[in-house]
């Protein structure tokens, strides 16, 4: 998908929202284990999740860890996951939430596996290999990385606030700058953790116009209102993403109706936001 | 596997050689695809290496990326090459080369694929995201993360030397010292490149005692006796991995004993280094 149609998307469905689809076995509601049939709970629960919010929501940003976690079967439900969601709502960006780096030929292996066997149209990235760990997912067209800067955990304090002794860059800063060389605006976005939201003023000084994603909504703490003001720009530039809040909205049967409701709350708010877009 | 163990199988072997299963499917022995029956060529072709190197080694390490590149294929491969390797070669030390590494809750789902599911030993995680990205992978007995700290890549160069102002160290070094506070010499291991031998001495000022993974040597133009000057403390302390070297050292029906001869070659060399410590 190319930026422009991402920001189309955007105005059209007035929303900047990312659905995590982090499905957790232990999580999801106990009776669809329950039904008779063949019925694969887990993929079942991602329909469902995905038929409620499809219209709310402008991607969807499956985290591996959690269908990695499942082995055999969890790699055929994310296999499954995409594909429905390829040809049902193929106005959606997919994000496989991957956290992978590695020298460039296993980095090339892992941009095939993301783009070309599963077709996701981003791969979150880490930086910290540097640039042949980045650049063989940036050869695919219409395809983007999305690479981790400043990221929404306790632990981002540990390494990504050190300060550059020659340039007094802290290095997500660093981060940012040198990536820039490897990328551009169509081919690259960041990870910018919303509960750090006072830091984006500071990171649109460097990317004025690239896209964030943003995570920390809801479950980890991070406003909404905050991540606007400070990180908005002319074409919206913001993704935000909620994961466990609409999920587990509700643990009953009404669990699709629940994560309806909670994605388009999120989604009413993002509209009021994206007037001054008009 | 304890620190005890591993110490002991390099003694008895007289070999730290890791192989490195980085099974690329377009460069195993093209007859393996010409077989009768249903014969699975990359799934054969490991079991092969593995019974060629298995007395030469005292480690094997997939590279996750070449598994989940043939998706649902590649991680049953996967998951069969690991029972293999622990039903037969019990004394194998096996390390995921996932470079794994997210927010807390997610990180302890890849501990759980990779120590749970899989039964590996230890883990390859990248620091970016500091200690709740790496300590889930810590909670369990007799397991081991390996993290990156100075890799054997070129892109090791963007950030990875960046001195800290306050401190002078740089990044790598901080990503040793801030990590002696999250595990121990029993529990953790570093990624140092070959290619930086002449790192390993200021890197031993730091973990005298620690085991260090290092890949580069062979295919990445590293020299073992650089890594043993510069590296061996008094328990080896060294698992040194070679993968493409050994793995394709012949492309032909004599890929194996290739394989074999190629492995027994290094083993000789470490041999001749680990009677310093008889």
């Amino acid at each position: 998908m190319t930026r422009e149609e991402l920001f189309e998307n955007i105005m059209r469905k007035r929303s900047f929202l990312c659905v995590g689809l982090d499905t957790d076995v232990n999580k999801i509601p106990e009776f669809l284990f329950d039904r008779e049939g063949d019925l694969d709970p887990i993929f079942e629960f991602n329909k469902s999740i995905i038929d409620a919010t499809a219209e709310y929501c402008v991607a969807y940003k499956p985290n591996l860890a959690f269908y990695e976690s499942l082995g055999l079967q969890g790699w055929d439900v994310l296999e499954r996951t995409i594909d429905y969601i390829r040809e049902k709502y193929p106005d959606q960006f997919l994000i496989a939430d991957a956290k992978r780096g590695d020298i460039g030929n296993t980095s090339a292996m892992y941009a095939r596996t993301f783009f070309g066997a599963l077709d996701f149209d981003s791969v979150t990235v880490a930086p910290y290999m540097g640039e042949d760990s980045v650049s063989p997912f940036l050869t695919y067209e219409n395809k983007w990385v999305t690479l981790l800067a400043l990221t929404s955990n306790k632990g981002a304090f540990d390494f990504q606030f050190t300060e550059d002794k020659e340039t007094g860059d802290r290095l997500f800063e660093k981060v940012l700058k040198t990536s820039l060389k490897w990328g551009n605006e169509d081919n690259m976005m960041y990870v910018v953790g919303a509960t750090k939201a006072e830091m984006l003023a500071d990171i649109r000084k460097i990317i004025p116009n690239h896209f964030l994603l943003v995570p920390g909504i809801g479950a980890q703490g991070g406003s909404l209102a905050d991540v606007v003001k400070h990180g908005m720009n002319k074409q919206c530039g913001l993704l935000v993403n909620s994961s466990r809040a609409i999920l587990y909205a509700s643990s009953g049967e009404d669990y699709a109706q629940a994560a309806a409701a909670e994605a388009k709350k999120v989604q009413q708010q993002m509209s009021e936001f994206l007037k001054s877009l008009d």
